[in-house]
């Protein structure tokens, strides 16, 4: 829905079109600041013939991260990749009493069928084993698997079961994915510099990964510290030509990195365009652009 | 590079972000009514370890379609299939000399593994024989899938060949693929009927078909029957839920379909994006949307 109250479709059910300005693109991502998204049509993916999954254990996040990159220069087309850190890791097995050791993992999951997901386990695990990482444990058992990503879709809440009382604060980055290993080595030693409880998880395919900040809000000096360790994240991801947020979004916390990421002409035209499709200033006002 | 003049980055080089309005998708497709496109990064995708490629004949277009629908829905994850009429195949044998069975014809690769495409090329055919088509033939040596892929690529060309000193009038549409069936067929019995030559080419894994109208110019009956078949073509497609060009581009000539396709509403939207960001009309003006 438009400002003005009209309600258009962006798109067809064609699968591509080259038939004018796409404006689904233009909606999705634009946090309600350029019309309401008021139905939405979803492309479903079938359900796999097989599905393997499983976890790998390594000695530290650059090996876990490593060996993302290099299962995707591989080519196996790997369906799930995500880091967790040991931290993470502890906060999934107090609340989902996964009983996995305490060091840094990859949780993954293979789709084909029969033959390719065991073909594509065992070169992963071959690739984790350069790295250090493994022995890679993966099943083609729904319940176990099921198991697995109920405990990693809880991660966030999990980790209340970390600090009983502190504040989440949850924030994201994203880099080039050649740039991932150094980006979150850097801000695991940057957390522990900055003495805060920060878990990180990743969607390591994507370069992309989260940290969740566990902050006792009555202790400024604390907050403080949380604070600049954020922004130092953020930076970090810019200055590796990545973005301040691959996934949360902007918001009003992060419009102050919009211009050092977008530099000041393109960040002007994303206002021009907010001004164009909302004149007065009606849609979610204050958020992603100041107009 | 903007209308004023500056020139901006429209994304960084992290896989994914949610940082602000999507200006890469939005400048995609604008055929420089919105900026000129002065530099492009491309995201490579790795030369697979196995590739098998090969041809596979049926008894219709029809049933090419319907083989598609089957092989996508199925989950194989197919890397090309495209389709060719029987005449497309007589002019790509003309021109390349390929020696095909002049009948309805898919043309297919798989990636992967060697095990993998030889399991999803075995899969296909037994796809395509339920649907009445086969043999299919198939190879993963590099000569003859080369030879194969030029063909192909040489589709358009090789139309001269067909009829010498007609002038080749291109277009495309795409439905949803459930809809690539019947608006083939339909398409070919208004081609049979409006007595035009037009091959039919399409990426039919995303409901994508060419029609390539060879027409004698000096004929004025003929050069108005190839521009009423375009029009109920475009017509048909919007009918089925589709888009006036999958790939091709609005330009002038299909400027008149983009109020049916998009609704007064959400060409208004794409009318004011244009004035935004090119008040004075100079980026490629009287081309997608009328200002």
């Amino acid at each position: 829905m438009l400002a003005f109250g009209e309600v258009i479709d962006t798109a067809r059910r064609a699968k591509k079109t080259s038939a004018g300005y796409d404006l689904t693109r233009l909606m999705v991502g634009s946090e309600g600041t350029l019309g309401i998204i008021t139905q939405l049509t979803l492309k479903l993916s079938g359900i796999p013939e097989a599905i393997a999954g499983g976890t790998c254990p390594f000695p530290s996040v650059e090996a876990c991260c490593n060996t993302a990159i290099a299962t995707i220069q591989s080519g196996i087309p790997i369906a799930r990749i995500e880091l967790l850190d040991a931290l993470q890791v502890r906060a999934c097995n107090l609340h989902a009493k996964l009983g996995l050791p305490e060091v840094p993992m990859l949780f993954l999951e293979f789709h084909g069928t029969e033959a390719s997901v065991a073909e594509q386990s065992e070169r992963f695990g071959e690739i984790a084993a350069e790295f250090g990482g493994g022995p890679f444990t993966w099943t083609t058992r729904a319940e176990d698997r099921t198991k697995l990503w109920e405990a990693r879709h809880h991660a966030a809440l999990s980790n209340f079961a970390l600090r009983p009382g502190a504040q989440i604060v949850a924030t994201d980055v994203c880099v080039p994915i050649s740039r991932l290993a150094e980006c979150v080595t850097e801000t695991q030693a940057d957390i522990a510099e900055s003495r805060i409880m920060a878990p990180i998880v990743g969607h390591v395919g994507d370069g992309n990964f989260h940290l969740t900040l566990l902050v006792d809000m009555s202790d400024a000096d604390e907050v403080k510290r949380a604070k600049a360790l954020s922004e130092r994240l953020v930076k970090r991801a810019l200055a590796m030509d990545g973005t301040c947020t691959g996934e949360h979004g902007v918001g009003q916390g992060k419009m102050k990195y919009m211009e050092a990421e977008h530099g000041p002409a393109a960040l002007a035209v994303m206002v021009s365009i907010k001004r164009a499709l909302d004149p007065q200033n009606i849609l979610n006002p204050g958020k992603i652009v100041a107009v």
